[in-house]
């Protein structure tokens, strides 16, 4: 069995425990991230201590300028929403979604996938507490396996398909969360925030920080983010 | 109707002509090209005289960096295959495919086309000349459609569905090029050479330069490439 994958790796405690998943499953880890003009670019350097701490093979980093679109306040002037509720955070899409993001991140994945003979790609997707993204959904994920086995050459030539991953789909935020602690994760490593301060201090009131304050509290476990208030 | 099209424009007879058809239906045009660090970069330059000549609304060169991975003869070092018979080419996926290329292509074309609210997406593939691309056949098109629905904001709302169109697919070279002559397009703005010099002369021995060749001698047209040799 292929036990090679390309992992997503943005840097948030989503992304990294999936990274830890696929190891303890003895996964030889690809790890990409993306800088694509987010303003969250310090999340970056959160993305290469999670890949060095939890031992990817490779981590590359792809400069790919999604703000020539514009589109979406992570990637724009757009303010990025502060202190809503929760029950606020799951009306509609958010404007924080960046269009086509997972669509674009998956494509990339998949070249890497095809290039490094990967027979698998974990993305840390989470259908729970992201329901307002279209693409963090299982139906998008379904279809997105089905392009996969159509688009790369090992897969027409059935040599080799590519098995999309998200374990992380069905899991709370406090789940996910105590999944990585049992891993032996350092989740002080990563970081959640849409608007950190240029030396990685986390806001502490966006939806991100938000729901991971949450998240913690519910685990019953200490968040180790540095806030800025 | 909503009659604003993304046009995917490499500069190439092909997408060229994919262009000139969706304007001819009445479609305002947003052209997007990539530099992926091919080899053939100068056809940027014919992508960019393309979007003006047949009057694109907007034109944006993403770069992304396909070099980051290697695998493809196009972005590497692995060399050009030259003069080799069509019956040759049409054997197996050739060494100038580049790992998941047009679902990379595809998901930033939609991305632009839900940020500038458009309908549709223009592809020139073939699955004729191109018949070893995995990622040229109906079946992979039809996927992207399927995933694209599922995969924004608009398709998820139902308020407006990206429709993917590839005028060209079962169409033959020579029908391509009279195609285009018929719709009036200048030719010779396009560079179709997977090996051309720095000055924009094609080699008139690569795969794309002979196909090109043999379809204007098909179409009984005259080429008004300029040729290094």
């Amino acid at each position: 069995m292929n036990k090679k994958a390309v992992v997503l790796l943005s840097g948030g405690v989503d992304s990294t425990t999936t990274l830890a998943i696929a190891r303890s499953q003895g996964y030889a880890c690809y790890a990409l991230s993306f800088d694509y003009g987010q303003r969250h670019a310090v999340e970056l350097k959160a993305a290469k201590r999670a890949a060095q701490a939890l031992g990817a093979v490779e981590h590359i980093l792809l400069k790919i300028d999604l703000r020539a679109f514009g589109g979406s306040a992570l990637t724009s002037a757009i303010p990025v929403p502060k202190n809503r509720s929760t029950a606020r955070m799951s009306q509609g899409i958010p404007v924080t979604y960046v269009p086509a993001r997972n669509t674009i991140f998956l494509a990339f994945a998949l070249a890497f996938a095809e290039v490094r003979k990967c027979g698998a790609i974990f993305i840390g997707v989470n259908a729970l507490d992201y329901s307002g993204y279209p693409d963090c959904r299982p139906e998008f994920l379904r279809a997105f396996q089905r392009l996969s086995n159509l688009a790369t050459k090992a897969g027409v030539e059935k040599t080799r398909e590519v098995a999309v991953h998200a374990p992380l789909m069905h899991k709370s935020k406090a789940q996910i969360i105590r999944t990585a602690l049992k891993l032996g994760v350092d989740l002080g490593l990563t970081l959640s925030c849409y608007d950190p301060d240029p030396r990685g201090r986390a806001c502490g009131q966006c939806d991100s920080c938000l729901l991971r304050q949450t998240g913690f509290a519910e685990a019953r476990a200490a968040d180790p983010s540095r806030y800025k208030h």
